[in-house]
């Protein structure tokens, strides 16, 4: 039996889904927790990796369950076990095709940038600015990234040539809200590094440091040195795994 | 020339105001920042100790400043050097007789505890509550503790019979908004882990472990060993320090 488990967690003290060298990853933890569960090694598969110190509202995993285990029971179960940084919002039974990461239809990422430089709780879930940020501009260079586009430009990962570059961003929209600039991405897909990239990308439009039209000029380059922007993890939220 | 300065911080790394053996206070690190400016050691005295985890919206400290630095310029000048956890609010010379723990006139400390266990941001801010409360009886409870006392009982240090452990609490207020319950303490000052013991003790009376009258009981035993319970530090604020 297959279970997809819904999963929310503050990634500050990780070192991202999937398990670093000398630091621990949530996915080892989770299939710790499960390994105790089953008494069998157990493991789980997610709709794709969230880097170190990234967060996450609703990222999705799936595994083979036991059938002795009723699927709404892994919520509590899973939770008992896991740090309380890392909490399972959800299992439920899916048919045996069901994967996390090739079933997965569309993605939602939201990046938080402040202007606030006096909030201590700011640190570690937010993307500091230090200029007022323009954001007609902004909106202007966003445009650019909609549609369907290769964004190797916006990708720092190593570049492996099977395997396509090119992503459909269906939306983004960005909103200020008291000292706070909420940033949400719709896509089919994301390449690694490319939400955080095109954040600062865009936040490099607002205080003019860029015009408009570089999003375009740097898209249209689909080289992986053509932007050397990356705002900082601590801001970004996997909110949503959509199948 | 005195300097008094106004500090945030989010406690969640840090062992405390204090250094503690082999654990990194907040006190140490301002004190170095401080060292940096001056180039010479530079003493802080706050308003008084916040334990390990314990974060502050509004701690105050003083110390000795340096003629020729323009008071409100050791906001930039400390926050340059400062972790991003810590953060300087305010700074202003004071007459040479304040001092920030001899001259405070009342303390506003403020606990957030949470019904929401599926929050993993919950963790290292709030306090998680696993029954439904009855606030009408934290009420009843709460009126306990309002006044004049000696709070011996609520409190967990060393006992120093020197020193008076009479305080006058102003106002006690708990108010549930969404998931969370916010209790407000104003005080002229309290013992230590004294808001943490008096959270945990009206929790203890909202899910009827204990009768509201309990409260007084144990006030009036006026013996350390009078009350076992101690709600979790993270989800305890310095709000504010009146002078």
């Amino acid at each position: 039996m297959i279970v997809k488990c819904t999963v929310a967690y503050d990634g500050q003290n990780y070192a991202g889904w999937q398990k670093q060298i000398n630091a621990l990853g949530i996915q080892t933890i989770i299939e710790e927790a499960l390994e105790k569960i089953h008494k069998r090694k157990t493991d789980v598969v997610a709709s794709g990796r969230t880097d170190a110190k990234v967060h996450a509202l609703g990222q999705v995993f799936h595994f083979e369950a036991d059938e002795a285990i009723e699927p709404s029971r892994y919520v509590p179960a899973l939770n008992a076990l896991l740090p309380l940084d890392i909490r399972i919002l959800d299992a439920q039974a899916m048919p045996e095709d069901f994967h996390a990461r090739f079933s997965c239809k569309s993605k939602r990422y939201m990046y938080i940038a402040t202007y606030d430089r006096y909030d201590p709780f700011a640190y570690h879930y937010k993307g500091i600015i230090y200029q007022k940020l323009d954001m007609d501009a902004m909106v202007k260079g966003a445009c650019y990234l909609i549609g369907e586009h290769d964004f190797t430009s916006f990708s720092n990962g190593r570049i492996d040539p099977r395997k396509p570059r090119v992503r459909n961003i269906k939306a983004i929209t960005m909103e200020e809200k008291g000292k706070d600039i909420y940033f949400i991405f719709d896509g089919n897909g994301f390449l690694r590094y490319q939400v955080r990239m095109m954040v600062q990308t865009l936040i490099e439009v607002g205080r003019h440091s860029i015009a408009p039209e570089k999003v375009k000029e740097i898209l249209d380059q689909r080289d992986k040195e053509a932007c050397r922007y990356n705002a900082p993890a601590q801001g970004l939220y996997l909110v949503e795994v959509r199948y």
